[in-house]
């Protein structure tokens, strides 16, 4: 068994099986191939050469793929002579378009590219792929969270700052939070994905190699491509890169940030959430109480490692004049790991959120756990309107120490302080200390990020509906 | 002598006293109180109290930054109790309303709104201020840098691959391609600033103490600020400041590439640019040949710093619940940080790239220094229209290997080869080895860089004009 | 009122005044002057000069820090013009010296030193002067963790992995692991406080203007200032910087970790520790249940922040050549970060852990959250014995399912099995269900953690007793 | 063609089949049953079960590997219900002891273990091999550029500060400067590997289901695989694992930085050394000029990769309670990267080392690039001697602007005054101008980095060598 060959024992935890593939160095092999073809079609349709030369080399670039010659594992191992798999791949491609067509068409191959043209396309290429698998699963969690968001409008819960009680919100607008950050996330990756550039600048980004048609041979290989036309040659200007991992950065976050809040959430002493016991997941056979909730902490995972590699590609912008030595070789794993973890992370938080088990009973349970202290503010709020604003705050203070040091609960102990509850006048404390009517704008806050997913929806290419 | 007052031996190299005024301890002290004072006007025009209160609050917001118990220092040691500096900013905001208008103008300071509402805000305004001034040096580094490539558009110099000559390009299209990377900074810089929300949600993100008309202060709270208003609370949804770190990475990333160029360009043994000698700068009296190309290598750093900082805003958007315990409190500084250092870096490399000597001379030169062997590639190609690529690539491989084992220039190499000569025609070695006539798309890109710049120009908005 | 010298906001909320003094302008300033005083002092032994000369300059020294004309701020002014403060800083020392000594004694100054030699030199005081600081905390800290470990050596908590329960653990345990992995952090930082190195090359590191006697000058030098001598000079050779770089992000992230194990411990629905309520921290005069951790918030912020500058120390070892175009310059302001979130960090994890209410009642009522399932591994261990292993775990798995599904605790569940009952003997299942009878090696390990921080007192360098 | 199996069409540019092998799935898979199979031994000698029962169970550890059913992608798909690879493991291993041996031996596989305990030991496992394969190559640099220093001893180049030309140095000293940092990132790396720690603690820390002999279990244990014993778990207390990302960071920048300079020295334009033409590395078809110096740029570029790897182990120390709820599970493909490709970066460096060209003669013409004026501090503290300081200053000053504005070089323009000529005396002029009189340590320097590099060799442990 050749160990080297069996593979990563732990990416398969994080990264789904479709966005590996999507990604792996048989992606970036047929995404090297099919920029390769681009430009022979581009070159034949600017005047360089016949069409017909450009079909064939186009047509053996679909076909070579299978070719034993060109697996990804081979080629790196040849390239370590150019330092990056280009030069290897052309030279496979030529003596096969040699093969299938003779010697005129071979002479088209590669025609006025540099490496770096291929493979920064190719790495466009792949990253548009790959994001509109994270963007798939990206918008599937947008729905199941307006989907909580929408059904537990009404579900009250604590609200909790610096890990402390602090007064009553809804599971649904911590839901809306969520969503709403998501779908800014989205959007920005969203056009981080349209708005990828084709690369075509020939050996220094002046194209001279290809003559006078030169901006026309660029016009015509994004369009083949449907990439953006750069103004000039980025080579050395990585903010299409850069920006890609601002992107990929900032959903990591943001779905890290659920992911994390449901680990917090499903926490024994807490409760109020549970992953769906399905496929095994999260079980133990000698610890039968554990219901760990893996895919969060998966995601979570997942979002540190997309997060580190997507900080890489945003802090590599220091490329030497026309070609960097160093720092562009270094995006090509960083920004295949970028996009893997980053849609591993969402994936995961997605699957976590879909079967998410929400335990109503113990969000209102948990919200008493201070016996109504958290509501003292409102108390006071109401009790002023009768006793003045000094008395009131004076006689909450000692209801609600009296609480602290032992007694009863602040509703017992307002009842025992007959001013107080002369001032709150009848039903006037239990109202008061009703945290669904100490809840605000949480209602409305629910709306208006529904209302922008909405937007977001609408607003969404048709070609990924 | 308190050395403590004497303040930072380092900063004041790279940042300018502009942007640290305008990011210092008084800044973010006067974006808080203009935070509250917005909260003030609003909660008046939504009906919670009288305007004419409101309005005392905000005037003595506007007078109050003048007294020595709001000096940024004093403040941050009282805030150790808080741990964040908006509760002794407010007590004494109350006690200083409370002496100019009695108590009842008291009772609504800070009314509905948590800590976090208040220093996220005033973050934002602060934020806003910076990418302000440091937009303007950037725009004037796109001047700069147009003016660069519009006069040098026929500057003839070394194309440089891994810091090797590669093949003939221009001054021009190497300014165009610094241009084109700045303009997208800018644009993302632009749209972050222009998209910065306010923050109010109350303790918990519900508004709850606002009572019915909390979404109606939001509103007046964020038109009062002209900040955008957020669909729900973004107290732990921290994509506005990761957005904000995003492209802040960017720019630092941007103008560190371009000055890293210049200390290149700049090298003893290159000579091709020289920063200006004005203001003693780079100088150095015991070492008299030596034009350090200071304003660049202290840019390079600023950007480094800057990046630093602007990708721990990006990587810290793990907030727990409604508060985080931690993440927040390390946004402040991270943030000050990340804004001053980027507009350090931009206007640095702006001062440098405006007085920066073009040794046009020294770009010929150099790019004589291989004898002509850098437009081999040229040579091929015109002398295969006659001899036949397969022989033309062996006569011409043959005068570059005569060449490079000490021989002539490649010229002179090409003379001696006569069926070589021939093939190529009177005059035709001549024209194949004239560097300006191998330069391919590099006006033409100019050209594009500098549309793309002034469509950037024409959607700047008026009030940064 | 010039809010520049209002200086920040924010720090003195992480950062003691004792550090900040130890880190600012002033404290740099000084050991600058410190390296010239030993510089000069070095010259005259090794026989340069003088040592009546030598010993004016190592004067003047110690009195010019009173002027004015030193002032940090002012300084950093002066330096835009050469990047540096040394410049500056030896002119104006330069005519000190001169005007209180004379002519001869000023041309000593500075002899034989680049800028770097200086500065380079003062980070490394600045550095053990800060180190000294932080360690007289951490060494607080693990006195503190020690008591906690051995007091609450038998203090019954729940073990909790993926934030669920998992087995009964000790408080003991917990602090002692604390304390081992703090002591691992001192070690680390102990090693780099002791092996800082000077720094003294000359222009570009081969000592040329002080002719034959440059080692013995190094010598002297180093020997003055009580650091290491290195081999050769580390102009562009950072590991010394980088090695503090690592020692304090381990540092960081060791004290973050029992922070936010704090923070965790201190939620509402835990309650297992409060911070000490002294000074009017955590409060809220409208939260009146709050009880925030702010200590062990802002410790684990100013980790985030101290982690953030070390790893920027630790990934910019890329200095070009004999002096870095830009990556020593960004070092001195991370350096100084570093150091001030480090020790802020400490520090407040110190103070949040030396106050700390352990709440022994809440450890032991968490730990029966689970109905006793906590303990059933243990009690299918124990049944086996009898049962053998199959049937004890099927009758241990169905009572456990049926405490899950709603039925009474594991005691009660295996009361109701007359079999399992039977098996376990008398007092067999209450033993079983014991968790002070199953937790292992939790009291030696708790031993063999405070042996291992008795020999690191032990070794402890007398200098800091 | 499987795509997916096709792997990594980058990472072999970068790295060694061997050191790809010693991290890959199947040395971890390896790892993780050498450490079962310890487990079994320790827990036999601990009197725990039948030593012949464990010696049935190391033995199927040892023939498993071969099993299919253990590949390491069909593991990790496994894994992803429990969110770590050991349980499958465990299970698989399970069948296999029950099919080798029987019933009652398979009862006592991972006995008394957590997941956690496998995978962490598993991890210093690998570490350590791959150190050891790291040292292997770090030793063979240092070999190699000890020779450089020690033969280029008397090469006399240009030192070179922010890119500038400052005064004479030696190839020798800047070997030398590259070996003492060298030498001290393989101490590190050394101390690093060797006090790696076995990982022992059960479900939460306390061994509890091991009983009374836990302690002995876990001493048997780190003693079978040779690795250190904590003193108490440390399975969220990370600093082994930071520790060795510290190490790995060290590492990955030193080498960065002699393959970063490698890079500028063989610019165009500098061409001072150049790579070993050998292999067909760095040459290009179509720029037959091009001598790409591509070993230092796939160093460069790994070291960066190595170094983002290395930072983020260092920067996640943040583990909740007793395991951690995502920061543990990022650990591992992270400390997989960070050992790849810190091990590229010095393999790569290593190789570009050994095979160097160095071009004594480009050297020293370049040294010669200001006309001398590089020797002008030499030349006017010589005449100081007989024409006073103040007018040896200024007559050198003058002399010195006579070349920069197009005059001669600066031996013409010292003779070309009179006095400053006779002051200097005869051969006094050619005396100060000659580099080689004016490199002051630099010998002694190399001598001392050479006695370091030795002391290294000596404390090198023997099993190594």
């Amino acid at each position: 068994m050749d160990l080297l060959d069996s593979g990563d024992v732990f990416e398969g935890i994080f990264v789904s099986e479709a966005l590996r593939k999507t990604t792996d160095g048989g992606a970036w092999v047929r995404a090297m191939l099919a920029a390769e073809a681009a430009l022979a079609l581009a070159g034949a349709r600017a005047g360089l050469f016949p069409l017909e030369d450009a079909e064939a080399i186009a047509s053996v670039c679909r076909s070579v793929e299978a070719d034993a010659g060109l697996s990804a594992e081979a080629l790196a191992l040849k390239a370590r002579a150019s330092g990056n798999p280009v030069p290897p791949l052309v030279e496979r491609l030529t003596t096969a378009v040699r093969e299938a067509t003779g010697e005129e068409a071979a002479r088209y191959v590669h025609r006025g590219a540099t490496s770096q043209d291929v493979l920064d396309t190719a790495a466009m290429l792949v990253t548009r792929d790959a994001i509109g698998l994270i963007l798939t699963d990206l918008d599937r969690l947008c729905a199941a969270l307006a989907a909580l968001a929408d059904g537990h409008r009404a579900t009250l819960m604590s609200g909790r700052t610096l890990m402390q009680h602090a007064v009553p919100t809804t599971f649904g607008l911590k839901a809306a939070g969520w969503l709403s950050s998501l779908v800014a996330a989205g959007q920005g990756l969203r056009r981080a994905g349209e708005t990828l550039p084709a690369q075509l600048g020939g050996a220094a980004g002046t194209l001279a190699s290809l003559g006078e048609p030169g901006i026309r041979v660029l016009e015509e290989f994004a369009s083949e491509l449907g990439l953006r036309e750069a103004a000039v040659p980025w080579h050395t200007h990585r903010h299409p890169v850069a920006g890609v991992g601002g992107a990929l950065s900032l959903t990591c976050g943001t779905v890290g940030k659920i992911a994390g809040d449901l680990v917090l959430l499903a926490q024994t002493e807490v409760g109020e959430v549970a992953e769906a016991p399905g496929g095994g997941r999260g079980g133990s056979s000698t610890l039968p109480h554990k219901r760990n909730p893996i895919l969060s902490v998966t995601a979570v995972s997942a979002g540190r490692r997309g997060r580190a590699e997507a900080a890489a590609l945003l802090g590599a912008m220091d490329h030497e004049h026309e070609r960097a030595a160093g720092a562009w070789h270094a995006e090509w794993g960083t920004l295949t790991g970028a996009l893997r973890y980053t849609g591993g992370a969402v994936a995961l938080t997605r699957e976590a959120v879909s079967g998410l088990e929400v335990n109503v009973r113990r969000m209102r349970e948990n919200l008493g756990l201070t016996d109504g202290l958290l509501l003292a503010e409102n108390l006071t709020t109401l009790a002023a309107r009768n006793l003045g604003r000094l008395e009131a705050h004076e006689r909450v203070g000692a209801a609600c120490r009296r609480v602290l040091s032992g007694g009863g609960t602040l509703r017992e102990e307002v009842a025992a302080d007959s001013d107080l509850a002369a001032a709150l006048g009848k039903d006037g404390a239990a109202r008061a200390l009703d945290p669904e009517r100490y809840l605000g704008s949480a209602g409305e806050f629910v709306d208006r990020a529904l209302d922008e997913y909405r937007t977001y929806l609408t607003e969404r290419p048709e070609e990924s509906e």
